[in-house]
């Protein structure tokens, strides 16, 4: 790891373990020296699963793998290997897949399509199975690692690992939400991001967990980009061992699920905006609210045609209040905005309104609020009453320097 | 101007006159100092026009007006002024615009619907026009410039000037086309670029040229980009003279007309390449064919998607043959392309076939090609004969010094 990103929280937070899920960690060596690079994740009879997976046409084997076990609502373990993303590799990654889902179920004693594998790093490279399966005894033997060391297995070019956690109660009933994440550049999640991986003790079946993750995924990791780079990986699961005694469910809507649902959301903007806090080079936390559109749908992606605009980005690295930038991208997100309608607030101060700049406009407060790392822009385009956050990064010489030199 | 693009060509090409079409420059002050900004181009009654213009919401004042005069097919001056876009400028902006065009149209004996406007340079700022009218007498009374003159007074973040010729017959009668372009940041075109002006003495009805423009625009100022931000204020005009006693055409598709569109795109593209050229920042030229599209359409945007990655910029500004980044741009692009057809290949080596990496795969001779100011990509995706050839440049640090700092 390099130098720990200037957005990072000051450590990682204090996660409890999840009630039927076991943790392990191990070295393989297969592209990173002297750290983790391997992470299972053990999973109890109870458990239920849902996932969200890249809408990449060039998705890795391993995506298309779980994408099949995800459905089936079951699984027991997952396995992330971080260095090889395993994408791009043809047949030959297909049955890299199949050779190390089948050698990790006969270690654990389950079957092959109850196995969950997710890969990061390198695109193209062949990944040979037995680079993995001769860590499986080491993995299952030592079940005890903290979700901080989970959390540090999975990194690539990360710079520090992410974790959250929240709680809540069902119906009465306490439950805990815990997760970590992964992802710092080809970040503009499409349906998921990097990696993401959250579990809690509820009982959950699976197809109210998968449309709770949906929904969720919408409001986080769907709102953040670092670079407009989608990634041939990106993978969230999302646990319920079931050990908390929680009531039955049956609808996603069920009014009982309220505080689960906020309490999800909120662990998952938290981890979402991690990922953006470690984006590559980055020096200053974008929050970009858009309001006055015609959908949420239609407000997330001007929110995003801003968050990731090159000459936005730079403004910002610059702490320059160059705000016709965001005026470009607005108008070239394509959906027909009317420009007299537009208004712009940078800080909370006024900029634009109707369509020009404000009367009096005083750059003084708005170059001030530049200069601090976390920069608020809202943007309102009177077209109806859709909604959107998105979060983003700026462009700095750092990602420059980290992609134009190391291959990920 | 700052210092010359390492991609820069060696020097301004000779340009003949256009006859039927006049030259003047000016040095306003607006913003530039010690330089020309004010282009005034006249033309000859004989002569028609066609446009094409940025597709953004939120286009510039001048835009809206030349929209209209454009339709008509008719105009007898072009007025461009670099330093001020007039772009989100409301009502004021479009004042502006309005007493422009009628100080100008006076000044020349025309009326102000004859008259077509150009701005360029910095969103938001209010532009008056008594700034740019009180040069008036001084361009009308000076009308003998160069093309080199006339393309060092449109230009903002720019390098170098860009011009180019082309001569070719219709029906045995010869024309010439000369054409002129601004650019170099905020470029991703969508239906035109920055700014373009391209003449020629041919005669040619109003239909006819427009549906010439649109079609050598696809394949040019559509197909280049060098940040993925669309300007507000892209223009490009075509003007015949028709002064060159060419034979009556009636339609853009005449087979007489062979030789002048195939001279006209490639003007087109020669122009549009050399914006690239001098693209914020830029030390490598970047060819990128796409072939086995759907459409060509479908080609174009494959080919865009991969030239805008920042990952793919700044691999190839790192001299790095990482061709994973152009494996996940193919994926991102969301045309549902089946990873197992498509092919990549680098400086014209074999990188990938059939979904993987190629066996006996040797990157000497790609890592050699990296190394080089011209990079070429050639990407085949096995789903039809769509094809389409797109032009970017890489992403460097000279991009975040010249956009982290400087309010264009």
């Amino acid at each position: 790891m390099t130098i720990r990103s200037p957005l990072a929280p000051d450590k990682f937070p204090n996660l409890p373990a999840i009630d039927g899920l076991g943790l392990a960690v191990a070295a393989s060596g297969l592209k990173y020296k002297n750290r983790d690079d391997l992470l299972l994740m053990t999973l109890c009879e109870t458990a239920t699963v849902a996932g969200v997976f890249t809408r990449s046409d060039t998705v890795a084997a391993p995506v298309i793998w779980s994408r099949d076990v995800v459905a089936s609502g079951r699984a027991r373990a997952i396995l992330t290997n971080a260095g090889n993303a395993n994408a791009f590799t043809g047949e030959r990654g297909r049955d890299t897949v199949h050779q190390t889902s089948t050698a990790l179920a006969g270690a654990l004693g389950f079957s092959a399509d109850q196995i969950l594998l997710a890969s990061t790093g390198v695109i193209g490279e062949p990944l040979e199975s037995t680079k993995l399966s001769a860590y499986f005894p080491q993995l299952v033997a030592n079940q005890g690692a903290s979700w901080e060391q989970a959390a540090g297995a999975i990194l690539t070019t990360d710079t520090f690992a992410k974790g959250a956690h929240v709680s809540c109660d069902i119906d009465g009933v306490a439950v805990n939400i815990c997760g970590i994440a992964k992802g710092s550049g080809m970040i503009a999640p499409n349906m998921a991001t990097m990696l993401g991986y959250i579990a809690t003790d509820a009982a959950l079946p699976t197809d109210i967990l998968q449309a709770l993750l949906t929904t969720a995924t919408d409001h986080s990791f769907n709102a953040i980009t670092v670079d407009s780079d989608t990634s041939t990986n990106d993978t969230v699961f999302l646990i319920a061992t079931g050990r908390a005694k929680t009531a039955m469910i049956t609808s996603a809507d069920d009014p009982k699920l309220a505080g689960f649902r906020d309490a999800l959301t909120k662990l998952m903007v938290d981890l979402a905006t991690q990922i953006v806090r470690d984006g590559e080079g980055a020096s200053k936390f974008i929050t970009i609210g858009v309001s006055g559109a015609e959908s949420d749908h239609q407000a997330r992606h001007i929110g995003l045609a801003i968050a990731n605009s090159p000459l936005v980005k730079t403004a910002i690295a610059g702490e320059d209040a160059n705000w016709g930038r965001i005026v470009m991208a607005v108008g070239k997100s394509g959906f027909g905005i009317d420009q007299q309608a537009i208004g712009i607030k940078i800080g909370g101060f006024p900029v634009a309104a109707n369509g020009m700049r404000v009367t009096d406009y005083d750059e003084t407060p708005i170059a001030a609020h530049m200069q601090t790392a976390s920069i608020d822009i809202a943007v309102s385009v009177g077209a109806g009453a859709g909604v959107a956050t998105v979060y983003s990064c700026d462009l700095t010489h750092g990602y420059i320097s980290i992609n134009a030199d190391y291959r990920s």
